[in-house]
C-alpha cells in the first residue's frame, strides 16, 4: 500500500506511533505537538524535545542557497517548534549523512551556519552522529524547557478565543516560487525563504497570555486545523486580515495566482500563531508586540472556514503534505 | 577538498564542532564520548544525549534481513551507547525519511521492529518527523539518565588497569562477510548481524566497578584505540585472549582469513568494553557476569599493541572508517 492511499504523513505518524510504546509516567504530551513535554526537568520546569529531517532537494537545495543557509534554517526550524510551546532551547545533537564526494567545505558551511543560528538563540551542540550517506541529511534534535506554567499546546483553544499571529505571511513562499519559475526573487522575500528568522524573541511574550499556540511550518492553514483537531473546536478565519507583506501580493501579480495561496498553504514563514482569550487582548497590545488578529476559535460544528472579501465562507484549504 | 583528505569522519567532526558553540554551563562530556552527559536531570542524576543516523543501503540493507531487524538494530545501537556510560535509557524521537514509493508494510515493519528494542529496554517514542527522502534513512536521538556516581567515561581508563569485555566479538562482521559472499551464514553469526541486543543488563553490574566503557560498534581495536586517546594511555591486547565463538572461526576458514579481523575491526557486536583495577577483579567476577580480561592500560608511551599467539607484540590495527 502507497503512502499517499492512506492519506499521506500525518495518517502515516498515526499508524506509526500505534506500533512503538509510546507513553510512560514522565510524558506530559507526546507525539503530536511541536515538541514532546516530559516531567524531567527541575526547578518548576517542563523538559522539551523536538526534531526535524531535511534532506537535500526535498528541504533544501543547493541551487538555490549555500549550505551556510540550509544549516541556519534547519537550527531555526527547530528552535521555531520550542517557541511555540513557549520554552526556550538548551542543547541539540546533529546527525548529518554526507555523499562521500561531499566537499569538506561543503559540510563546514552548514556548521558555520547552525553555528550562527545556535548563536543567535542560545543552543549548545553537543554531540550527534556524522556518517556517509547517497544525499545530504541533517537531523536535528533540541532540546528546551519551559516553565510549568508558560507551556502552551495545541490543544488549549477555546470556543471565543481570537487567532492571531506575529507577522506577515507568505513571504518564503513567494520567494521560492518566484525563482522556481526563474523570475527574480526580491531581496526580502528571498532571505525570507533561504534565512528565516524564527520567532523566539516572541515567545516569553505571548506565553504568559495565550491560550493555544504553533509555530506556522506548514501554513496558516493547516496550522489552524492542528490547533482545531486537538482542541476539539472549529475555526472562522478573515482572508482580508491575513497580514501580507507588499512584496508578496506583487509576486502573486507577477506570478498569477492569489496572495493569500502563500499565505495558507505557502508554510516556512516561522512567525507563531496563538489563540487568545478576548480580554487579553488588551494586555498583549501594552507589550509592544506587533501582531494580527486573523479569526476566531468557533464550535467544532462550524467546522474551519475562510471568510473571503465578499464576505462569502467557504472551507479553509490548503497546505503541504509530504506525500501527496 | 574531500573528506578522505583530511583523515576522514573523526577529522571531520573536529573540524565541524569548532563552527557551532559546544560548551554551556550544564555540559559535563560534550562530543567525543558514546552520548552527551548533561547536569540536568535532578534526584542525583545526570542526562544522557545519543544519536544515530542510519542510511538504507550504507548501515541496512533490505536485501538481507527485513524491516523489522533494521528498526530492532537502530534502537539497539543507540540504547548500546546509554548502557556504555553506565545509564539507563528513558526516551527517544525517531525521525524517518522514506522514498515517496515506500509501502506503508515497510515503514510499519521498522516501527514494529523499533518497538520491540523499546519494550526490550523501557524505551518511549515521544515524537520525531516524518519527511521524504530518496533513502530510507532512518534518524535516532536516545535520552537516559545516569545516577552522578555511576557515570563511566571514555576517558577514565588508568595505567594498570585490565581491560574486558562481556562476550565474545566478530560474529555480526562474520555473518555479514559470509552473506555478501554468497555462503550460508549459521542462525548464529545472521542473528548477530541482524538483530544484535546490546548488553544494557549488563551496564548497572559494570557501572559501580569499571573505569573507562565503551560499546563495541566499530571493531575492538578503535574502541581500545579511543578509550586510549580520552584518557591519555596506551594499551596491550592478548589476541589468544580475544573471546571468539567457534563459529565465527569456521566463517574465517570458509573465507580464508584471520577470525580476529572480524573481532578487531568488524564491528557492530555492541558488547561492552571496559577498563578495570585490579583490585575490582575479583569484585566483578563475584556478580556473576561473564566476562574475558583481553589486555591491560599502559602509559602512552608504549602505544597500542596487539600480542600475537608467538608473543611478539605489533601495532593494533583495524576499524570502521565511513569516508575511507
Amino acid at each position: 500500500m502507497q503512502i499517499k492511499e492512506i492519506g499521506g504523513e500525518f495518517a502515516l505518524i498515526d499508524r506509526l506511533s500505534r506500533l512503538v510504546p509510546s507513553r510512560c509516567r514522565e510524558l506530559i504530551v507526546g507525539i503530536g505537538d511541536d515538541a514532546a513535554v516530559l516531567k524531567t526537568a527541575d526547578d518548576g520546569r517542563y523538559q522539551l524535545v523536538t526534531a526535524d529531517l531535511l534532506v537535500e532537494n526535498q528541504h533544501f537545495s543547493f541551487s538555490w542557497g549555500g549550505a551556510e543557509e540550509a544549516g541556519f534554517k534547519a537550527v531555526e526550524a527547530n528552535v521555531s517548534d520550542i517557541a511555540a510551546m513557549g520554552g526556550e532551547p538548551t542543547v541539540m545533537v546533529v546527525s548529518l549523512a554526507l555523499p562521500r564526494e561531499t566537499p569538506v567545505e561543503t559540510a563546514e558551511a552548514l556548521y558555520r551556519g547552525m553555528g550562527r543560528s545556535c548563536r543567535r538563540n542560545g543552543v549548545t551542540v553537543v554531540g550527534g552522529d556524522t556518517t556517509r550517506g547517497g544525499a545530504i541529511t541533517i537531523s536535528i534534535t533540541l532540546l528546551g524547557t519551559v516553565a510549568v506554567d508558560r507551556l502552551c499546546l495545541r490543544s488549549q483553544a477555546r470556543v471565543g478565543d481570537l487567532i492571531g499571529v506575529t507577522g506577515p505571511l507568505g513571504a518564503s513562499a513567494a520567494g521560492l516560487a518566484l525563482v522556481q519559475r526563474d523570475l527574480p526573487a526580491t531581496a526580502y522575500l528571498w532571505q525570507k525563504h533561504l534565512v528565516p528568522e524564527c520567532r523566539l524573541d516572541a515567545a516569553p511574550i505571548l506565553a504568559p497570555v495565550v491560550n493555544a499556540m504553533i509555530d506556522v511550518s506548514d501554513g496558516l492553514a493547516p496550522e489552524v486545523r492542528h490547533i482545531c483537531d486537538q482542541s476539539g473546536v472549529g475555526a472562522r478565519i478573515a482572508a482580508a486580515k491575513i497580514p501580507l507583506h507588499p512584496e508578496v501580493i506583487a509576486a502573486a501579480v507577477a506570478l498569477g495566482c492569489d496572495p493569500l495561496e502563500f499565505a495558507l498553504g505557502g508554510g516556512e514563514d516561522y512567525e507563531l500563531l496563538f489563540t487568545l482569550a478576548p480580554r487579553n487582548l488588551e494586555r498583549l497590545r501594552r507589550t509592544g508586540l506587533e501582531f494580527a488578529v486573523v479569526g476566531e476559535i468557533l464550535p467544532a460544528a462550524d467546522g474551519l472556514l475562510l471568510v473571503g472579501a465578499s464576505g462569502a465562507a467557504g472551507p479553509l484549504h490548503g497546505g503541504y503534505n509530504h506525500f501527496a
